[in-house]
């Protein structure tokens, strides 16, 4: 591994994501918003006052932001990645809509001949922390060649999906099954629920076939028990996903039944003022409170 | 173990499981209707002439069968279980509705005294070779005390899930929960191809993650080639048992918007005469034939 990189946004998955870059003997230099999260990188990498400042120069651009309107900001703000005189790449690990990853590109394109990888990736924190993140990157073939050693030290896969959006859409198909399969996991707790069945049995006893799924093994439990009070992920973020799905599939009719049937019952979780509970609490649309 | 075991049936399922009993040192005694697929038992089990002569003696009668038309003529036809006097107790492997399940065992207990067991399994051939079967039981504490360790050599695994009919219920529960996951699966490699990504590309990229289960891996990237030849499934026995889960859910009101969802999609199959190809062929109910 060598090549000069900046990496931009240290929160939860992205300082992990740059100090495993720092470890791995990579030329740092790392920029956050609010400069305090910079502040442990000192000693380990430069620290830059804008994006511009720590882009410049740099073989490729990390960004790992919270939603589209940080990375609109960081790219064409003030200090912004569009202000670098030959700009390279920009690899982009934040969660967005394809069409605004694509129209970012584009107006960066224009503006620099910069190349765009969108790069959203799975695996959550202690994946960040391990290096074992799955990547899934929409790009040209050049700028992936670029990019893939130089990130090698964060991800157990990176599998080059299509040209540039193709990653948030692949992310979005991610979506659509993790999504529909937390709705599922509900809907069998409940039916083994009112059949008279403990169905904090059911987890080991279809635990390894064909009902078995981390959404399975992680909040079916939590369904059974009532157990939503630290969330792991809510109903809201999921819904925004699922929303994104049927927007992004509109233009190009793509049926979407079930995705359709799970949002709908997630947004009811609006009504029982659960949208911001662990997404189990998807389980007392179908079934009530505990009767114990 | 130690005990006599009379095992009925030995059919794709059955054979192996009573080959395994008998190497594991069982006391067997074998029935099958064609008395053909009796004789490679020759020599290691005692082969009997009705269903009845089978049980006679026996702390324990399995039976593996194809549904519950041929339960139902194995314990109250000519020759049939209901004819043994002081019969012990009955486990039965196969999947059947659990009103069904319950109705058999109380008329049996009420004629014979016996009891019954429920005891669907997930694993299929592979699974009843290597005996690492998931074993879901529903019956009473004391028989199920006793049948457990008998058939330990069949099984990774034995989950006492509640009363008679609970194991099927169980079965069930499952099968909401891998009908369902088909389907999305279906539905994500549609959203994905009609957004230009190459479908055969996300077993990987996605494998390991909140999406991966053993139907996105096995079915999937069946629907990305089309491929649906030889069937590992097809879509009409699925909708059999989501059919039966609708029935079963029904007097206990549990609502099941998902798999209801699913169960039409299957059924929507039906239109393009591929009811008894591979259940991969739901993908051409969302996207045609492939686009090659």
């Amino acid at each position: 591994m060598s090549g000069t990189i900046a990496f931009l946004g240290l929160g939860l998955m992205g300082a992990p994501m740059a100090r495993r870059l720092a470890q791995a003997g990579v030329d740092l230099t790392v920029w956050n918003r609010s400069r305090e999260k910079a502040a442990p990188f000192e000693g380990k990498a430069r620290i830059a006052e804008t994006p511009a400042d720590a882009a410049r120069g740099a073989e490729l651009v990390c960004l790992c932001l919270t939603d589209a309107k940080a990375v609109e900001a960081v790219v064409f703000g003030p200090g912004g990645l569009v202000e670098v005189e030959g700009l390279a790449r920009v690899i982009d690990f934040s969660s967005i809509r394809p069409d605004t990853t694509r129209d970012i590109a584009a107006r960066l394109k224009q503006a620099t001949g910069a190349g765009w990888i969108d790069a959203p990736v799975s695996g959550g924190v202690p994946g960040a922390e391990q290096g074992t993140l799955a990547i899934m990157a929409g790009g040209s073939d050049e700028d992936v060649a670029v990019a893939a050693p130089l990130v090698e030290s964060l991800c157990a896969r990176f599998t080059h999906m299509g040209p540039v959006g193709a990653g948030q859409t692949t992310k979005l198909a991610n979506q659509i099954i993790a999504g529909c399969t937390i709705t599922i996991v509900a809907e069998a707790v409940n039916f083994a629920e009112r059949a008279g069945i403990d169905a904090s049995k059911l987890f080991e006893a279809l635990g390894g076939g064909f009902a078995d799924s981390k959404p399975f093994q992680i909040f079916g439990p939590r369904m059974a028990a009532r157990d939503y009070e630290k969330p792991l992920g809510t109903a809201r973020l999921m819904l925004k996903d699922l929303d994104t799905v049927r927007d992004t599939a509109r233009p190009f009719d793509a049926m979407l039944p079930m995705t359709a049937t799970a949002a709908e019952l997630l947004r009811s979780t609006a009504a029982k003022d659960l949208l911001d509970a662990d997404i189990s609490a998807l389980i007392e649309m179908y079934a009530g409170v505990q009767k114990t």
